[in-house]
């Protein structure tokens, strides 16, 4: 290590208690984006934030929205060196069901290693690292070798609604090199992880109409379309019994995995058992041709997230239903266009729609994949960085989920985004008895420590 | 006609009036056999039907059974002429929902020609006519031609559960040559009808169980089965987009329609605009090569009558549902086995079921088609004694709903079941506003006076 990552590496050894009790008073501040009565908490937790950021010397604004305040931090004093920019969020889930909790959700309890307490992981814990690490470079070595801006908003939990607007608004001051945004995890316990690739997602809902209320199945049953019959029979035609989504033109723009990708994941430590036994199922199941990382991470899916139609009581009733309705979405990957895919998708059912029935169809927002450049000094930095404050080098990993932010940075700031999770899969996140290790803790405020300093030295390679 | 049926016709018509009364007395009593709280009046109901009966001059006895008591009567005076089991029942549908009726469902309004009650067709002024009709030959001639029973029950509404008990116990003291029922329709209004065959009926549930609980669909999506699409993708294959039942051996065992059968059908006045109107809908559909009366009377289905799986709330939720589950009935037409059909739909779909998922199936208790053999002597004595009492000679008809108390019959008692209906499907049976032409009440007493008097003509034939 060079001399000023040293002093900061000691610096961070001895605060590490006071951080971890600073990272205890954030996690008592119930900050519940979802819920009203929460505002003022909400609004107490950005305000810790700003008054975080500004001890370490950042210039810092609550910028008001039509929902929560996003808390804008920037300490920008090296005109040569790169901008990054950090993503967060101080909000968190709701804390239901209470009484799952082993200790109160917002009275941080520190045990076998964790602290729990809602939004320990998400993303108050993770997001906290790159605070203290600008923190520790401020207090130990009198400045930072990049320039930082922090963007942490209080919506993540409710969607985010407000953040693309401020980017959009505040382009020239968002502005930056790279993003960097720890709210995923590592592969597993003691394997660091990099996540270069994200599913985008596109979602809707679809309703067939039939008769203008329930019919007796006995006088009409045989005459008429039966709208849940319906829906069945185009829902069974999207997805045949191969896993290969019959959408034309599906898979056309689908940018495949490449042969380094595949063997990269294929030596991964992976359990198929271990897997099946965790969600309670016997087998795997989806496209022909790839294994089940490969599917989870990058091949497009079309599932039904709910469907309801006709009676659904106990007992029978023989009834021709109404109407029925279902949502369905599918996870994208890098280069499906989701306006396109939801087009086709709607089109699709409109083809293969049985006669008298009326097909109304909705779709929500999405957004596209993401897939970084893995060969990027930034990509190289980030990996150097998590090497040295893990002592493992990270593996490269993608992620079935999406992270719409991801994407607005790539299309608002054209930037790529560092993926870097402290976490794991197993710490609770949305659920009760939410936790995150005190030892990924200190490791990720100085893998982020590090990466000001490699940033610099591989920018200037 | 005959002396003694001019009498028994002038006597219904001097006491057109009095029966009218009686109805509404009857009608006044809450009969509703699904409310433990109505049970007095179930029982009231039953005794007004025993007293009504003694009255003709029947043997009467209310039997008891594990539910509402069945009403038993009989006047055998002919053992030299055929014998008539008349069935019908004496509890009513629940009135619900109140507020849309027009005058209250248990206090009769008489207005345009019509009683409005809660059991004015369905079934008390149905089955009173055969009732009126003993009581007229009764008093106006002295004796019936024939011998007549009455089961009246009070147990149809809620599943007839104890009535084929009560038979197979009482098989001798029930014996008789044909039974009689009258609680089907008239094709339409002046077009009297008899109908001859039913369509039979299986119904059972089936559940898909993947994972133990809702997954996130961006970490899981594309990794495992999921029960909804899975299910889906099984009621799709059930029936293809010609309307073809793809069950193996579905079909193996229908009889087909004769084409006598379907020109009589293709001569009934049917309007299938006036038809899709009502209903609300835009098209037909239905199995490929038949018509809308052939598919509703003369062929089986496969319909959902419900479904649910996985988020049916406001809004996207992007999860891989734990579970989803169908209820699924079918119709079926004369000498398919209802047991077989079940057996296959289970194998069916257990056959066709994605790898790693759980399928529960559980069914109940069906019943078969019926068709009754239209030359028969019993028929022609309908036919006539129809003609007769509404001037016009019945068409003859199917009906596409079951009525399991015919196949019992035949089962039980080995006798065809005259189903001769003096209602319309106008009527609202089961709906507010309930209602019972008195021209169709004083009509179909008469026809039934006559058919006592056609069965010992066509007897002896």
């Amino acid at each position: 290590m060079s001399p000023p990552l040293d002093a900061v590496r000691q610096y961070l050894q001895d605060h590490a208690d006071r951080n971890v009790g600073d990272l205890c008073e954030f996690l008592k501040i119930p900050s519940i984006s979802a819920d009203s009565k929460y505002r003022g908490d909400v609004r107490r937790a950005a305000e810790w934030v700003r008054d975080q950021l500004a001890a370490c010397g950042c210039d810092v604004e609550l910028v008001e929205t039509a929902g929560h305040p996003i808390v804008f931090g920037s300490i920008c004093q090296q005109p040569n060196a790169p901008t990054v920019l950090v993503y967060g969020h101080y909000d968190v889930q709701p804390p239901d069901p209470l009484d799952k909790w082993q200790t109160p959700p917002f009275e941080p309890d520190i045990r076998d290693g964790h602290v729990y307490a809602r939004g320990a992981t998400d993303d108050k814990g993770q997001m906290l690292t790159h605070v203290k690490s600008v923190q520790a470079w401020k207090n130990a070595v009198g400045d930072l070798p990049v320039n930082v801006k922090f963007v942490i908003e209080g919506e993540e939990e409710v969607g985010s609604n407000n953040l693309e607007i401020f980017l959009e608004e505040q382009r020239d001051r968002c502005s930056c090199d790279i993003a960097v945004v720890s709210d995923t995890a590592q592969y597993g316990p003691g394997i660091p992880a990099i996540t270069y690739g994200l599913r985008g997602i596109v979602a809707c809902e679809v309703t067939l109409t039939g008769p203008r209320q329930d019919l007796h199945s006995g006088v009409f049953g045989g005459s008429i379309a039966n709208p849940v019959n319906a829906l069945c029979s185009l829902i069974g035609k999207l997805v045949d019994d191969e896993g290969l989504i019959q959408i034309p033109g599906f898979y056309d723009d689908v940018l495949p995995l490449t042969d380094e990708e595949r063997q990269a994941f294929d030596e991964l430590p992976f359990n198929e058992q271990d897997y099946l036994g965790n969600l309670g199922m016997s087998a795997v199941f989806g496209e022909t041709g790839y294994t089940t990382l490969e599917r989870r991470w990058a091949r497009p899916t079309c599932d039904v997230n709910g469907i309801i139609g006709g009676y659904t009581g106990e007992g029978p009733k023989t009834i021709v239903p109404s109407f029925a309705t279902a949502k369905i979405s599918c996870r994208l990957v890098p280069n499906q266009d989701a306006e396109q895919v939801v087009q086709s998708l709607e089109q699709f059912l409109r083809d293969n729609c049985l006669p008298g029935l009326e097909l109304s169809f909705t779709s929500w927002h999405g957004c596209e994949a993401v897939l970084c450049d893995t060969s990027s000094s930034h990509m190289a930095a980030a990996q150097a960085a998590i090497e040295t404050a893990f002592g493992k080098a990270p593996v490269m990993i993608r992620e079935g989920g999406s992270i719409p932010v991801v994407a607005t940075f790539k299309k608002v700031l054209n930037v790529d985004t560092l993926l870097l999770g402290w976490g794991q899969n197993t710490d609770n996140l949305h659920s009760p008895n939410e936790k995150f290790s005190l030892e990924a803790f200190h490791q990720g405020t100085l893998a982020s420590a590090c990466l000001w300093h490699e940033l610099v030295q591989h920018h200037s390679l």
